[in-house]
């Protein structure tokens, strides 16, 4: 149903929409922004709030063989050299001498030779840079200083001195606080294996060019598994892991023709992994990485043995043996799960002769689940209309809106991904009946005032 | 009932049960921690999300009044310069010119004299240390450099150069997001006054002397409001949200003769308020701040307009003038509060001669609210129990727990907090009922399996 709108155009009116309505709106915005940063308006947290909760009912709750945890986001530095964050978490950049500018060196190749560098040194990049002569985007020289790796950590001081001793780091990813928990959870908690340990928080990386709305942001919020298993099982479970975070948004309506999976091949795995996929997802930018599911192996508790002295090892009351095991992370952004999910909502159809625009959430995830409407502003019918509402708030995130013409009022609605909107109408005083109003469909169904609960109930499925 | 443990015993006791049941990790524990840092293990996420939860129904969702928001810990710098953190977010420090000791020169000037230096300057400080020959605490002689001030907030740099252009802040508070953001809210959220914002998420201080295990972190999670009110209504609504506070958490199952309320006196007050009061809860370690309420009049949004030149007011259809609204400020930290709900909790008492542990968790606040016991695992048993938690999860956080003997499953769950064990034993193959036993009273009910949900959630109250 409805117009196909996409690439740029898409972009920008759900760009526009998430201000206008109150979803997303610029960071700092009132001192001219901080560079793309993203602060989530009244009805933003609400979709991220519903998006997170998606996540940990069906990754943590609903399970047996998941527990929470929720770290902080300032760690002891050795963590990141265990890790290779320190060492090796880098982009490479290259300066114009002529004119000073500054690009990714992988960038500037890929672009002027159509050509791929992924895992080639700096000097590597240096090498190929000079020797094609590229020239500077901006000022059209070729004269190129060398590339030099430049480390993603955004650095912090703790403490009162701003020496080496007290820098520490904003946590790149939040997976890290998970292995290094991994013996406190085996000790306190049971676990049995297989068992995974998932979190929510935010992570920082100082990207040299962040972008897409909020698709790539310094600061974002993650959503990350690490399931431990027996090596020898740890394929199995990367399938397994794959499909479920395929099948996790096509649960939440999310369209299969906008997800896919990438393998990445054997030759270009990061040294930790034995197997990635990406889910990518078709934005509006082209297809790009939504959830990443890798297959770390024992990468991550080995390098936390190394490093920190400590068994980091599970008994195995089965073998009678203390085993490292293996570990399948899928890993999500929450922003970029809430621009996929704005993505595939976002529709327009033709209604009387005028395009309408409406968000078609899964209930689940809508940020709000009902509206009442009174018809007008009259007392009797705000009293009724009041009376459904209060009712209602009580189960669901729902709004009261009595301001503005009624075909004002649903477009916001619609505009905001409200499944379902009541209107209490003159007739609603003599018959105790209401319309309830359906955002895709438009179909309007007349139902008894004591049974809208139910009505809606069964609609939503909640 | 039980027996009365107080100050460092009970702490001490509440730290090693938060460890030992998976509630509150030390963090990077594996590298030697750093500096208290916490983390929070499986049941502490889940207890934590239920603090946020408890608060975000009662403040936003339940409320037609108040919005939510999620703004960005990294925020343009000009916003400190407005809020005045840049010019007086300030510790004063003095250093011992012999040992090399540092202090803040507050606490010496406090534990020495103890003498109240509440807003003197760093050169009143100096003078009273020196005149009055304090001693340094650490090699006992009294020769100091000059107190300088010392920002608490944490600095990092954003892109690729480390200068002072890319220098931005690690948020110290929430609050001030909510501030940048007035005018978007306003112009796209159709609110109006009285209305407030309100806000969850991190905040970073670089305390000298953080402490008291999760009281005072440097990186901690708040839970703000900005309620926005005409002037002259202020003093009502400043009334108003001091009595919520308390009721918040005496609804929340704290008992009222851990809660009061301090009044900052007039002379005290900070820059910006006209009237401050905190809600202060007795901790093991003396009466200490647990919620602000501030009177903060129209401070904030004024000192934005001056320094971002935009107009940040709204307009009132009554009257027909743009103002700049008063606003109170609710402020609650999610540690602390969690920690005033671990301490309220903590009880002791004696079962058959033997001290018993239990966490008196409010139904709502409890990590998990019913755990299903078989009493032994064989099959016939095991199969009942599970049948009857694959039931009770949907509903309810909820464990399966079949290892060990009952007695030890029932320390578990008390020490935990488990409001409810459902015990399945022989007599459940035949009569098809189950044993509900009572945290708090240790009573136990016999009852039909297919009531148990009614049960519980006539007991829980949801």
């Amino acid at each position: 149903m409805g117009k196909e709108i996409k690439g740029e155009e898409l972009m920008n009116k759900i760009v526009s929409l998430c201000k206008r309505r109150g979803f997303v709106y610029q960071g700092s915005e009132i001192y001219g922004g901080l560079a793309n940063t993203w602060d989530y308006g009244p009805l933003g947290v609400e979709l991220k709030r519903n998006v997170k909760e998606a996540w940990w009912k069906r990754v943590v709750r609903e399970r047996d063989d998941v527990v929470g945890l929720d770290s902080a986001i300032l760690m002891h530095p050795k963590t990141w050299e265990a890790s290779g964050h320190l060492a090796s978490f880098n982009d490479a950049l290259i300066d114009c001498k002529v004119c000073k500018s500054r690009f990714r060196a992988d960038h500037l190749i890929e672009e002027a030779l159509e050509m791929d560098v992924e895992g080639k040194s700096e000097e590597e990049m240096t090498k190929i840079i000079k020797e094609n002569e590229i020239k500077c985007p901006t000022c059209g020289n070729a004269d190129w200083t060398d590339a030099r790796a430049f480390n993603l950590m955004f650095k912090t001081f703790q403490g009162v001195v701003e020496d080496q001793s007290n820098v520490v780091y904003l946590r790149p990813e939040t997976a890290q606080g998970i292995f290094v928990n991994f013996k406190n959870v085996v000790d306190t908690c049971r676990v049995k294996l297989p068992f995974g340990i998932a979190q929510i928080g935010k992570a920082f990386r100082n990207e040299i060019t962040p972008g897409n709305f909020i698709f790539r942001t310094r600061e974002f919020e993650q959503m990350e598994l690490e399931f431990f298993v027996r090596p020898g099982e740890d394929e199995e479970w990367f399938e397994y892991w794959r499909e479920f975070a395929m099948n996790w948004f096509i649960e939440l309506g999310v369209s299969s023709e906008r997800l896919k999976f990438y393998d990445h091949p054997k030759e270009k795995l990061s040294h930790y992994s034995k197997a990635t996929t990406d889910l990518i997802f078709h934005f509006p930018f082209g297809w790009e990485e939504l959830w990443g599911i890798a297959n770390r192996t024992d990468f991550d508790l080995s390098a936390h043995i190394e490093h920190s002295g400590k068994k980091l090892t599970y008994y195995d009351p089965q073998t009678k043996e203390h085993i490292v095991p293996y570990v399948i992370e899928p890993s999500l952004g929450v922003d970029r799960a809430m621009l996929a999910f704005l993505v595939d909502a976002y529709s327009e159809d033709e209604v009387e002769g005028q395009t309408r625009v409406y968000l078609d959430f899964h209930p689940e995830l809508a940020p709000i689940k009902v509206a009442v409407l009174p018809l007008t502003k009259k007392d009797s019918l705000k009293e009724l209309a009041m009376k459904i509402y209060n009712r209602l708030k009580k189960l669901y995130n729902a709004e009261y809106d009595e301001g503005g013409s009624i075909g004002k009022r649903y477009r916001r609605q619609d505009e905001i991904g409200t499944p379902y909107c009541i209107t209490v109408d003159f007739e609603s005083l003599d018959d105790q009946m209401v319309t309830v109003r359906d955002r895709n469909t438009l179909e309007q169904d007349r139902i008894a005032i004591d049974q809208v609960e139910q009505y809606l109930r069964d609609k939503l499925g909640f």
